[in-house]
């Protein structure tokens, strides 16, 4: 037994807003859920990103049908990857340099595929990668 | 434009050892590559469950290619969530008792589905969660 897959993945970005702006106008997504000061929820493909203020989940005890949402907060420089067509990179590359964004490396990996790296507005580094980099097949 | 999903979530453990063993033994993946005392990663549906130790990852400078990997490393209790079937719930209940892996919360949510919290080794949360949470249609 194994679960299905990932369905929610986090990125931990004090100042929401700046967090909220990254990951719509740069990465595209779509906000689900939004309530700041704790947290903003998108959509992405099959599943969800979670995007918290690490200073309010760490220490707020939030109470959900007579149960307590456990704690959680990083800090530091977390890593999340999006997984995009490799059609796509040129189009991604256009994206990031029309919008300002520095690309702070970028990779042509020794087993197939590329990577494209930037960093949202908390640090973290975020990253295009198409699935040739796991040996997967393109959708 | 925006991307077909996320590729690759992260985890951060400092003793991956103890990391692999939770995530091998408890959530039941399997492991892709392993590399100490740097990383090792874990398939994870169509996508892949990183597993890094944050002291080396936020200081090693590693080039593939010519070019740099961004450095990265979360410290503090991260988050990550397994989607899982509603048909499973009773039978991840008992792969954590006969492993003695604690409960630390069970979430039956109001807009329905249900959610498990365990902790992995390093502190980080990690919940086993149906779809119906994010009023996702089950697989």
């Amino acid at each position: 037994m194994q679960p299905q897959g990932v369905l929610e993945t986090i990125v931990y970005c004090p100042d929401l807003a700046a967090g909220e702006a990254f990951y719509r106008d740069v990465v595209g997504l779509v906000a689900h859920t939004r309530l700041p000061p704790r947290h903003i929820f998108f959509r992405c493909g099959s599943g969800m990103l979670l995007m918290f203020n690490p200073g309010v989940t760490s220490t707020e005890r939030v109470e959900v049908a007579g149960s307590l949402i456990p704690l959680h907060g990083g800090r530091g420089q977390g890593h999340v990857a999006f997984r995009v067509p490799a059609t796509d990179m040129p189009r991604w590359r256009d994206r990031l340099a029309s919008l300002g964004v520095a690309i702070e490396s970028e990779i042509g990996w020794p087993q197939g595929g590329e990577s494209i790296y930037v960093r949202d507005p908390a640090g973290n580094s975020v990253e295009f990668v198409t699935a040739a980099v796991w040996g997967l097949a393109e959708w």
